[in-house]
């Protein structure tokens, strides 16, 4: 088969088309022959040498694919043959095959198409695992989603609409703030032109964010503590902002609020399997209703995946940036 | 009545066993006689002027009592006068006499003497919230505490045990170290001679502590996260070592880890009545049962209340300290 290969830690041109042996599904896994897959931050992390697969892990890039089961590993019933699917991998997506553990595969939502499919297991597993199962977001609570318009934060404002919480969201653009608007988000903020804590007090009258979901990191660590509300929770998924932040422990200890920082990739295969069922059993049914859709700025062809990374470097996108190998 | 006054923030001499106007209980509170208060770092932090009584609590420090029911506020059901009880209070407790949310209080637990109730509302309500409601100590996992022969530590590591949960300590010498060892502790770490990330870490096979109940703030902040299990949650209750720390978000990241900071005084009543009925439930059985003791180092008369202060700036003390009105 074909996959994307790293010739060495750099810029978008390291990754090549390269010729390399099929993977073999093992005990417990099923083979899916990979029709899309998704940019991820994280892809650009490993292609510049900075976020190295997990232990066991497919060494080609690639978090999330849709496609068909080609073939099923011993021991894996509940799946056959021809299934269209998507799946939550620890890598491997950018490929015509990638092994997937049984646990990390969700059916293709009916009317959601099956390349778009491909948009939805690391937003969705993500949104849900963070905002939810961790933080706790409650219906007519406030959640902020810092990078509204990115691939998570277009799931996470209709995941957040959709059980009746308020939405602030941050951007960099006009455009970008409209597109979160029609979504759902109440409370639009430029963070090129805006302070984000002053915007969302006066928006809140006071109150401030229950929630905040974080791509940043240090950079905005301190001001996610002011803009939180008492008893707040801040989920930090990304440091795009830097690693090492100073914590004004009295102000967290004055909100009685709590930071946490999580990520998807290196769990170990039954938490992400506990993941993917909560999200079959509580966001699909939104998705196959049409309440809630996958946000797709593009397609790119998978051998090009140079052009969908420059794509994200840039930051210009709404929505994920698909990966096809039709 | 009598009651402690602070003159002007200072040191423990500022405080004067005063003659000042009775407390009335207001609608849906109690008056009670106290017996004995107990002294906490707040009230330490209170004489010095660093720590406000929050709006609407009594400007005399103390954080709890034991005493009689004296007077029944309109609305209160469930307690007579003559009732022997324990409360968390706002403030107001280094006093003859101080009035009470009725859901801030607790009876007696029987098999403990009157004078004794007073070392328990504090620890319970702050050890119960924090390790318990908000860290979810399941049994098995590895509890760590800082300060362990504190009041909060003995009471910290009692109800860890009654779970079945292992609990690791730091102290500052061998008698500290040796009474933590004979309430139940597992691991014992001198933090003078020894780093407590080390050990622990010795101690655990790498595991690491799941739930660290920390005193210490900023200073231990980077070790705390390095002593963490993943999944681990630090629970920030006391900023002796500092205030403003740096945090390592990768490092919280790799360990998908959770820090939180608590206090129980400014919560409004509803929280405190949620904390103390949780607390009955499930730490009034132990403690009827002789399974979980309250600690106490001595006892002092309220009108020396300065002596219990510098007890607690000398941290020579093992539990706590109690104040007497008798």
């Amino acid at each position: 088969m074909h996959a994307i290969t790293i010739s060495e830690p750099g810029g978008p041109d390291v990754l090549l088309w390269s010729e390399v042996d099929d993977p073999r599904p093992a005990p417990g896994e099923v083979l899916v022959e990979v029709v899309a897959s998704a940019v991820n931050r994280a892809d650009l992390l490993q292609r510049q040498g900075f976020y190295d697969p997990p232990p066991g892990a497919s060494p080609y890039p690639g978090l999330e694919v849709s496609g068909r089961i080609a073939a099923l590993g011993a021991g894996v019933s509940g799946w056959a043959v021809g299934d269209e699917v998507c799946a939550l991998l620890g890598g491997g997506g950018y490929a015509e095959k990638v092994a997937v553990p049984a646990g990390q595969l969700l059916p293709v939502p009916s009317g959601v198409d099956l390349v778009e499919a491909a948009a939805l297991p690391e937003v969705v597993c993500t949104v849900w695992s963070n905002v939810f199962m961790v933080a706790g977001l409650r219906p007519g609570e406030t959640l902020l989603v810092h990078g509204g318009s990115s691939g998570i934060g277009t799931m996470a404002i209709q995941l957040a609409k959709a059980v009746d919480a308020r939405v602030a969201v941050t951007a960099g653009t006009a455009a970008k703030l409209e597109s979160c608007r029609e979504l759902g988000a109440d409370i639009l903020i430029n963070y090129r032109e805006q302070d984000f804590v002053a915007e969302l007090g006066k928006a809140t009258e006071g109150h401030g964010a229950d929630v905040i979901l974080d791509n940043m990191g240090a950079k905005y660590l301190d001001r996610n503590i002011q803009a939180l509300a008492t008893s707040g929770r801040l989920a930090i998924i990304g440091m795009q902002g830097g690693v090492k932040g100073e914590l004004n422990l009295s102000a967290l200890m004055n909100k009685r609020a709590a930071v946490t920082a999580t990520s998807l990739r290196a769990r170990p295969a039954t938490e992400k399997a506990a993941v993917v069922a909560a999200v079959r059993e509580h966001v699909w049914p939104l998705l196959s209703s049409g309440a809630v859709k996958p946000v797709v700025d593009r397609r790119i062809p998978m051998s090009e995946a140079a052009t969908g990374h420059r794509v994200l470097d840039e930051s210009t996108h709404i929505g994920k940036v698909l990966l096809t190998t039709g």
